[in-house]
């Protein structure tokens, strides 16, 4: 298993939340209304701090018009 | 927004796994002991009743040498 398999997959996701969202130019905020979630909440995962789960990683991902796929990519 | 994006994703979630899992012959009991979680658990998932979270889909993937992306394909 390599070193990149190995990161925290909090890490990962809050760090592919942080660049989904910011190539739309939301604000957490923004984001947060969009998908009715605080914005601590939305910060916190972008920080790593969460431990996401299937109902609101669907809702993020809808929030942002993608596949909740995306925020698995390496 | 289709309908196959309307799916629940704890159902969409739990199929793939469910996929993923006997294409490797493993039985739930043989999958929950690679990953080191309950089999009842791992039934609950398969049935799309568990709103699986982040750090429990990673174990979930590193049991069965997949990346947690694959759990989201449509």
């Amino acid at each position: 298993m390599t070193a990149s398999n190995q990161k925290d997959i909090r890490k990962q996701f809050g760090e592919r939340l942080r660049y989904l969202r910011l190539i739309r130019e939301l604000s957490q905020e923004d984001l947060a209304h969009l998908c009715n979630l605080d914005r601590s909440y939305i910060g916190g995962v972008e920080r790593g701090q969460r431990n996401v789960s299937l109902l609101n990683i669907k809702k993020i991902a809808d929030a942002l018009c993608v596949s909740p796929k995306e925020f698995f990519d390496e």
